[in-house]
């Protein structure tokens, strides 16, 4: 069975209660559970975890390098600054698809830039909480083509 | 009925010939036909436009700026460059989503920056060709919430 | 006759319905009739041109360059950006006087610097359409005076 | 009736004597006549002031604050620089209007970047000493169409 | 028969009456008289084309990308600001030579960098309208010369 | 009874043994015990932490959110880079307050500028550690001058 | 008796009448007579001046530099530009606070940078005209407290 | 008997197992067995610890202040953004030398600059996982050299 | 009979008093002291004049534009930041040499770049006070030398 | 008999034994070997010299200042760095012409601008070794051209 | 048997003569010396050059390539320049080793960038004219292993 | 005796020849007759040496360090980039003077700042070759006056 890890970063436990005009009124709670009812349309065993210390999402992609195929994440702010984040996200082996809930590319200049961004598959930003679906499920398709293809040449 | 402009700008009609390791092997005819037959299953009018012209890209957004409720748009290097196309783009009274097919983080540092994709709602990048669809979706999932908020409030 | 070219750039045709905070509510053809209004006190031959196309544009500068005796024109966002109208302005031979609707020095640092205001002999910014006006009549004094001043030398 | 400032910054005073091809022949007293000669056409009271002292700018800025309705100003080189004149323009209740004589686009890029021009309505530049003519005409314009404004609505 | 793309850029057709003391006294013309002259001697089929449109550039590119062996271009100003460009080079098949009439290195600082001669094989630059000729010798000897290691290796 | 929280960040247990010419001879101890003598005297129910972890710190910001009513905070290094903290910062609704024991002005470029302070209420810098006393002092004003004015409007 | 000036620059006579939302309605009237009711009880002889003059500024530092033991100032816009005022504050034998009322952190790039900031003690920003008074009572304990040192060594 | 703490930052744990081109295939428990090995004959006795915290590794340089001599330490990607590691090797009163596996001079712009390298005593970088090594016997060489001084004193 | 202005900027009457490692003992008095006696042996009329205000020197130097035929100035830190004096230096007729006690290229790297020297004839820097008597020497033998020739040609 | 300095610098020495496929294998015998070829056909009289030493080329151009007519040079990577050339080429008085093997404008953006280059004639860049002799050829031209002009004139 | 060139730069020769406090009192005799005792020891054959002349380095770099089998070279101040150098190291066949006596990340910012570090194979920083024998160690170290790897497949 | 080394760099061996408007017409043979004249006047023994070799100018501030007491030098173009040069003139025990025949601070931004100027005592530059006599003057002053010193503590 396919399995993914949810990665959320930090400030994002407080989602739905700062800045709401920027990312809305859902909760992480709800992120979540939206995430969970499509991972079990698409038969999907998911993983969601939220922290605000560098090192523990680092521990948490080490952790899952060898048993998730692939990662929906969301690191908040350390997507600009953190190369730590950057070399972690290159370490792991399966693809990666980065998530911001605002447009980061219409906000401060220095929001704009997504190193972890550049060292993932791709980024969908701007799109809200919606945003997490879509990333879950381009990651599945991507999985499944790319199995398919192995299988195929078994 | 709901209708949507897709508006791909220049050196896109060279795809699946061009750097085939970056952008695929897809042409921009598969993409327009994966998504007029998306669009049918969406039950939304389609119009696809390409051009290698600034100015006829701005002229395709005025034209449909009373007509289209939205726009899925991939205006290739253009992106990074064109003020003209951000005050076009800014014009435009629906939503905007913007697609790259390649991971524009990822690239040169003068491609990480999307001026466009800033004064568009949201941006797609790295996800293949599939970013266009995942955009139409998305598209036209916000004009429909839209248009029933309206319609409760009518 | 005294002849002049009349130029507007990318995205003029919008005007009065596009962020009319910043540009106000008159048209296009608003601005157009005024200028001729002006133009017919002060016996002068207007030819009124807008393009979202560089290219265009230059064309029109080039066709000109031996035909109208100056260029009133806004160039809109290419004055930041294209060295290709600053090589076309610095080729016509009579005076040009470049308009903004909105205060350049006060928006985005991007459009605080005019590349083909330099190439101008000078700049009026931030007086609303009203500015084409006075640029109108700058430019026929200017090409009186140095007719004058020829006149008087044959 | 309407009272305007005319203030001129440093080294204006030396202009008709100092770098001739750039500035022309006309001394400040030539520039003063001419503004109160239209003055009088428009029935407006002048009050003309110059000094190279930036702190007697914001002095005068102050003083006329609840007493001039606009300001026509050349603050020479201090447009570049200053963020105290930049804070007492924004001070200033009425609208101002700034002249430069050259054009400042086309010189050293230091001067491209007008900082109180930033601050005021808008900008003249590179019109020669005609420049103070037409700020004159197009700021009592403006303050005209506002005070009609407010008797309509009184 | 080997056939070649020459490609002129933006205000080109100008040549010979623009900034002369830079640019030399030849117009166009002139050049393609030249070019034609000595690929009639080398026995070469010319397509010479000249546009003050980007998009009109990249159309051309795009159309004799499977017809011509190789490109002469001058995109004029387009050289130093158009990523648009820049892919559409990227995307031709054969080897492409930039010539500039005058020496860009001595120019504005904005002219040195030419980010589409990166994309080209080679720039000539400085050596007038004669930079068009050695490249047109130096392209045919390139294209020959390849053509022949594949002959022999057939 | 007002509540406040204090909060040291990386560093700062070093304090006293710890470049002494810069930060002086006073330890955290002596810092956290002045402050609660003062806290006892303005009637404040004061909570002390300190931490050399990032995420930690943005945990004690979510955990005071709704419990404590201000801030006062020193955060070392992180000041000047963590943009994670500045959005906790944003996210804790009451004031905050920023001090620094050496001028930050004063010391290498990196340390000039304060990410979190730009968050913050206000800075206090370069005052020692008699800075902390100045701004719970401060911080306690604020608050009550609000909660009275609350009071008032009740 | 301990003697302290107080010195504010240029647009700080508008103070109440000037960006209200950022500065607040007190005028300098009303901080001088805080300040002086807070010295009384200090026992403290304080000179209060205001210029809006650079070179004013500066005289009166050389005035008290052996009169005056300390100095609390807000150099207003000169704190970001003036190296003038640097090495007259840098001249000044005894301590100076600087103190800005809004929270130069939060605004402008060009305003977190503070010059003169550099050159005192210590600077306090964002704490509204409260500031001022927080200043003082800083800077007459370290003035004691150096004198007292100083008796003891005597 | 001398004590050495050896120090290495996030990602390390990974090594052997990512990018391996660059890092080699040896695993962190192999360079602290052959740094174990070389300790034995050095008659020193080590502590090794990784951590993917950056918090951490600073609580580690404080509980070790007062007992270990020196450290040895590879940061990893912290080492060119952390401020905060920086404070920290400079609060530890030993000799501090920095070790990359790679040569960060030869790699992106970003990993060229070695903060933390700046506050250590010196650098070794490029020579694989045999820099460690190096950097243990330099280290030991050094507090023997200084404890043989101060026995000379004595 | 030549007449010389000799002008000193701000912070120069504080000469002697102020940061004396870097500017040594000898106060402004005595610097015009030996300006005075050097200027009676050359035969030379001297006038020495110091303000902490720009628009002081700019008057001085409008003052002495028709009646001195040189100029000794040093103008402290408005040297590096000044365009008003840059233009007022440029606006004299004769020959003016800036001086510095202090090498300028060895300090504050904003300090490296002297806006006015670039204005004036020459610099001399770094020799101490006596490079006022240097320059001094060397103005004379320019005016001299100069009107020598005139006097021939005469 | 015309006279040219075929001049190479640093590392040039190695060709054909570096980086091949950047160079090719040419060495750089192979290359003067060419130029002597052509120079026979051309009737020219060449020297050709190689040096690493940057004081070596300036002496050879000062040397042939008054004997060759004209220079052929590949300064190597010192055309990127040495004003000292820049200042040796633009005395040389007879025409210049530089050339690259390499296309420096694709390669890392130090060797994009060419110092030298800009006080030459012209450059050719990315050609290969055959530059060499397309540079001889179009140097030749330029020499006997104007000699006829001034045969023509005497 | 091993041969390694020993390559030290401009002001090597002054090494103990020269900003002591920074470099230690051993001069470069000592360091050959002690690089030549460790030599003895290791089996190797050592070449140690010392010269001002960039140029005299290129040609040591060029005459070794074919002799030596490694290189330890300190190139001084212009490991932060050469560009000229840096092609010469990338020329160089075997292993190169670079070494600076100080903490160049320590230093001016322009020191802490070693552009021959980035072409060197690694870089020993700060450990004094030690760092020279550790390097000289692993240099042997690397040359051997990789010999052996050869003998083992030949 | 006084001993004086005089060190000329590259490119001054054409003076007189070469960009004489910014140079003038004196020959180096020129400027050392005045200099030797001068010298020994003064009582000096001179040697003057010019090289275009930076590596020779190292080797001759060595070659003197212990036998001339202070230089007189122009480096030329060297001034702005030799880092070398400034670690050679920083080892020179005695004083340096720089000299810049034209006004560095007036010319191309790269060649105001005086890297080795910066590293000498003090630089006079723009007053023609007049400022080597200057510069040998205060140097013989400043010798003097400090072996004065040395004998009356004697």
């Amino acid at each position: 069975m396919t399995r993914v890890l949810v990665l959320n970063g930090p400030n994002l436990a407080s989602l739905g209660r700062r800045e709401m005009t920027l990312y809305g009124t859902a909760t992480l709670a709800d992120v979540e559970r939206s995430l969970r009812a499509r991972a079990t349309e698409l038969g999907v065993d998911l993983r969601c975890e939220q922290s605000n210390h560098e090192g523990a999402l680092v521990d948490l992609l080490e952790e899952e390098a060898y048993r998730a195929q692939g990662v929906v994440m969301n690191l908040g702010a350390l997507s600009h600054t953190s190369i730590v984040l950057v070399d972690a996200v290159r370490t792991f082996p399966g693809p990666v698809i980065e998530v911001h809930i605002s447009n980061i590319h219409a906000r401060e200049p220095y929001r704009a830039r997504s190193l972890t961004g550049a060292a993932a598959l791709g980024v969908i930003t701007g799109l809200g909480v919606h945003g997490y679906v879509l990333a879950l499920e381009a990651l599945v398709r991507l999985i499944e083509t790319e199995s398919e293809k192995q299988g195929a040449t078994a």
